[in-house]
């Protein structure tokens, strides 16, 4: 069973279950983890160990496991649009929703990280004024200006 | 006053009221509504007067004047960022909040219309599982599917 | 037990219920009753069985019973706010919240029965542009404009 | 009338209006009140007046007797699903919801003192991620970690 | 290049690119991919091929695809909690949220085949008025009597 | 182009893009900008430079243009309902979308600074408890508590 000894005990890669069920499924989830691994570390600028401790953590493991393995292994890493496309929709998700300020910062960051544009960030963020209010844009802006001021894009107010 | 009576009845552009304030206000609002009215035509494919009729209508015409002056021609008329990249923001916020569906279909479409490919038009909703949950992911793509199959994208179930 | 058959099957009052336990408990239940279905009977301009068929139905009872007692007997039928003042406050959450499309029509209504002009019941859906976005003040006006037309207060297309 | 005087200086139960009223409303009252009380205090482990304390408190009281008389005393308390099956469809909710972040750790919390396994509390918190996005799933299991610290389930980060 | 057009003429399985990395990826895949499709046939009493047409289609199947292996495959199929608690959290979420209908009739739907009692269900929307408000929680019990009357809980209104 | 520069380091008004346009442009907007100073001034009790800067300042200025101009310009200024009647319209929304506590407490304040009556305001409050659940009533009335106690109305809390 997969209990919550496992969920909170284990450490950041679920090693023993998949090797028990033989090096085909390590070798899938190696190739998903990887890819998602790398795509999330072009996005946040950081990389191995401190990456996988950042999402996985200690605490309900599996999850942050999910984080790597299909949001970014299997979702963001596809071909078809590119990085800033898909941090900017995000962006405008995150925005429009109005209630996860911490990973909105970390989109908003991810996006410069990714190549866009500054311009193209305050845009997207102003434009969700006219889909979902003022107070969520008004919002979101303070955010992109916290995060403008901390990679040296604007001057920090004093 | 500005009552129901001219929210109601007035002709579709408020050009007495404009004109009693001079041609100043008039220019500027000229401006504004050329703007706005170009926009929305690209996005939609819709011209003139048929433009302006389905989004300022007969009811509440104030509001469809918004549309057009303040939405797209304030915000989303702007450079900084392409049509395309707009689109595709507005296309996420909407998938992501779930209850506009047919605002949706018309940026969906919109997407289209202004170049965006449809590898990405499909991308960025089905990347919205991971932002949004899939109930609204998969609601999105059942309409991206009806534009697809209206703009000959793919062909239509019989 | 309070089980589905109760809930499925009952009349309309939990009337046996309320009067095993005692003439007190049913005073006191009237009394909720009584006001809620009067407040309720003035915002929908409903009387007597026919709101009570309408609201409490045959199935799941129990969640019927308690929009007469309390939403409608204990909170909607407070003084320290008239019913216009609430039906309005009610007209602009659900545009905001835009997924409940039904109930926004029987309340922008039910602002009507209750005293508020025409005009403001306008003016706060087309406010929600502002604070809810574009899209649902976009619906809202949709749903305006059907309750405006049944009640002849506009000319309905053709 | 029922102004905001009392509202703010009311003491914890509205004992004059009920008993002008007679003693058939105090009794209905009192009932739904100690079924509220005892149901929340299961949930919460807080007894007798500091739970009133700080449900009721000392501003716009009326809304603190609802949570007891109606959320807690004719909703939380039905026979038909266990306290256990219950807590779990809130904490559900709320992280789905994902703007009520005190409400939820109480509820996580809650979950545990009615007898759910911690591993149900995860589980459902995390299978959000599936039908309301990562994010949402991922501030809860954030703010579900501080409850399981505070209960000693997990180590406490040093 | 994993395109429009793979997206839209694949075959249900991507047999084919699943292939071509060697038999260890289509182990672990053909393994979740059995566990998702289990699970979802035990929730929706649907079985083996019309099961994956139903899920997968032939537009933008890759969604279809994570729904199988990742949704049902990685986390509705795991241990820690029962299939019956799994399928109220769900339906919790779905009501709250209020913007997915046909998805929450399915999981109502899939509570009562995987063995919650009818009151159970009925008994978590109905407590959703408290967390999430009336009008959602009447739109879903709206929903509940459909599925109730359509598996012959409840009497067919005429 | 309208690029970052401008939208960073631009003085409080778009002075000079607007007299590139000639006087008739800036007649329009500055009579949307005066009516929209007005009317913010009245519902914060701030006024002149302070109120600009803390509407605009310096950052993504061209969306605290567009609160003045549009928001509080076009749409808060108009007459068909009181200030009063819309500050609640907005305190209904607000408390319902449940993620913007600060304007939400902005509003609370602008309702009282606009003549509503104390009463009003806390009634809407808690009446939405009944049309968007407990958690956001009661997370709003938290809030107006402090805006009560800042503006004397209530003792503060020792």
């Amino acid at each position: 069973m997969l209990g919550l000894n496992r969920m909170i005990a284990m450490p950041l890669l679920a090693v023993g279950l998949l090797s028990a069920a033989g090096p085909a499924l390590a070798a899938e989830a190696d190739s998903r983890r990887a890819r998602g691994e790398e795509t999330l570390s072009k996005i946040t600028g950081i990389k191995d160990k401190k990456l996988a401790e950042m999402v996985i953590g200690t605490f309900a493991s599996d999850l942050g496991e999910w984080v790597l393995d299909f949001a970014y292994g299997d979702v963001v890493s596809r071909p078809g649009a590119s990085l800033c496309t898909r941090e900017l929709a995000t962006v405008s998700a995150l925005t429009a929703l109005g209630s996860a300020p911490s990973q909105l910062k970390l989109h908003i960051e991810g996006a410069l990280n990714v190549g866009c544009k500054p311009d193209e960030v305050i845009e997207i963020i102003i434009q969700m004024a006219v889909y979902a209010g003022f107070p969520r844009a008004l919002n979101a802006i303070g955010l992109a200006k916290e995060v403008f001021e901390k990679k040296g894009l604007v001057a920090a107010k004093k």
